[in-house]
């Protein structure tokens, strides 16, 4: 199913973009919508493209990254990654009911998660459900949940709601020999289970929240203990800028996010280079989507500042989601 | 100088091979010698590389890694972020003789550093050396030293002494559509200063020792802090195939070192997949470089057992150093 959507949409990008040129018939990005910020994005990639421009960019510098859950993805009313540890969460309750009088189970169970609870209640939920197994062992566990679960209002796979409009924007920057990587607070190995299928983005350009790991010596083979402590703080706010530094490099031209946790990282970005796109996703589409301006405020403040180019997603997505394949 | 370096080599790899195969009249690895383990070399990465053979690989899989000091460039008697540190350390005691009575510079001025010393002494003196300032402040200061320092023995740039084999392996590599990594026990910041150069492995592709940095806005503009504390354990032994999953997030087909620090990846890449090659450099050359055992020996032990490929550097390179530009 993952990689039908690809498919579908890496065949919708490839049968509509001229190979050489932008400013042929094709339309690299289909589903948003025309008069908004689309002709900003396809502006600035041609500029970086165009060894003729003023702007062009050597292929080893379009970098390009992106936040996941709420920018490529939605993440309403809760993200993947969060389904998943409730549901495993309330597997250990079933196996063992008395966990069901201590925390994090309790909160879990009385529907008051997240609203009474700190991060680091979060954090204790996200290690009893990410580690104590071997690294293949979480890899089976966290491909099988999303290729069972179904996100509770749409109905659909979690991996088919992936915006329509993102997925062309990645696909449309890789064929311009950007590299596009993922920047996300999510954990870095449950993004990776379906980064490559969904989005087109290999493993090795995902940066995200990872956990330690121990390598030891089991019948022979050489295995990955995961550890219940995390390798720095979540890949949050100012932390993605530090780890965009450490895993890339490089300071890339584009950032897109969605929430003031990645008001560090496109600020970042906006000041490293003299011509960049900075983007921020707004939610405010309850028709086709979920409506919230919850964990952007201080986001959109910087935005109407000038430094950041909002996308609408009522505006700019004509689609939000793609078919069901 | 170092640019010069590297397109000496890249336009000797690209007259010498065919652009479409290998068995064509060119010779992918002019400086191995025959006869010995180039041929092994040659068809392991024809297997990989032809769409016909049971052996194929697709471009996504095809990663190599490759430790650097030792492996890649020449690490005897002192490899150069050794000898940055210890002209950095020296500095410091020359604007402030009475350091000269405490570690890690007492030791440093009496010649016993290193013999006498512990890890802990070792990363002190990095911490020292690589830290308190802003990223942009350290990379010019390592750039600067790189600029000017000479090899003790050999007179050189620390730059220059790279092995002209392996750089026609990282090229041939690239070519064939390998990602070429760098895995170091170094410091990922230093490394990056010349890996571009000098080996045409972009900063993004190299994993190695870092620090903690702290994101902080200075004069409004967004400036990395360099903490004295690591980021994780250094890069070395069973770290080095832990952060291969956390950087690449693939099992490498290809694993090259010199050490017993690196015998974990190599081991890793080894079990992972059912063709692999995975390289020992010997240092068995004192004729033309440095002739050392010590810290190779768990190693070759291993090598023996038949898992890994040693290679000899007074058999296998035809050419050690490639000729001052």
């Amino acid at each position: 199913m993952r990689l039908s959507l690809l498919s579908l949409l890496l065949l919708s990008s490839c049968l509509s973009t001229s190979s050489t040129s932008l400013s042929g018939n094709g339309d690299p990005l289909p589903s948003w919508a025309d008069g908004g910020l689309k002709e900003t994005i396809v502006d600035f990639v041609e500029g970086a493209t165009d060894p003729e421009s003023v702007h062009f960019v050597p292929p080893e510098e379009r970098i390009a990254v992106f936040d996941n859950d709420g920018t490529l993805i939605c993440e309403k009313p809760v993200y993947s990654q969060l389904a998943f540890m409730i549901d495993r969460a309330m597997g250990y309750v079933e196996d063992d009911p008395t966990l069901g009088d201590q925390e994090p189970y309790r909160s879990l169970m009385d529907g008051t998660f997240g609203r009474t609870n700190d991060i680091d209640a979060f954090i204790e939920l996200a290690m009893k459900t990410h580690t104590g197994m071997l690294d293949e062992e979480f890899v089976a566990i966290a491909e099988a949940w999303l290729a069972s679960a179904r996100h509770p209002e749409l109905g659909r796979p979690y991996t088919e709601l992936a915006y329509a409009p993102m997925l062309e924007l990645v696909s449309f920057l890789q064929e311009e020999d950007f590299q596009v990587w993922i920047c996300t607070g999510g954990g870095l190995d449950f993004v990776r289970c379906y980064a490559k299928d969904v989005y087109g983005i290999g493993p090795e350009n995902v940066i995200g929240s990872s956990t330690q790991k121990a390598y030891r010596e089991i019948d022979g083979r050489g295995e990955f203990m995961r550890l219940a402590e995390l390798v720095n703080p979540l890949n949050d706010g100012p932390a993605k800028p530090v780890n965009i530094n450490r895993y890339i490099g490089r300071s890339p031209i584009i950032a897109v996010g969605n929430s003031d946790g990645d008001l560090e990282m496109l600020q970042y970005v906006a000041q490293r280079h003299a011509r960049t796109l900075t983007l921020l996703l707004h939610h405010d589409d309850g028709e086709r989507e979920f409506a919230y301006d919850a964990g952007i405020e201080r986001a959109l403040i910087v935005a109407a500042e000038g430094e950041i180019e909002v996308i609408s997603m009522s505006r700019d997505f004509g689609t939000v989601f793609a078919p069901a394949p």
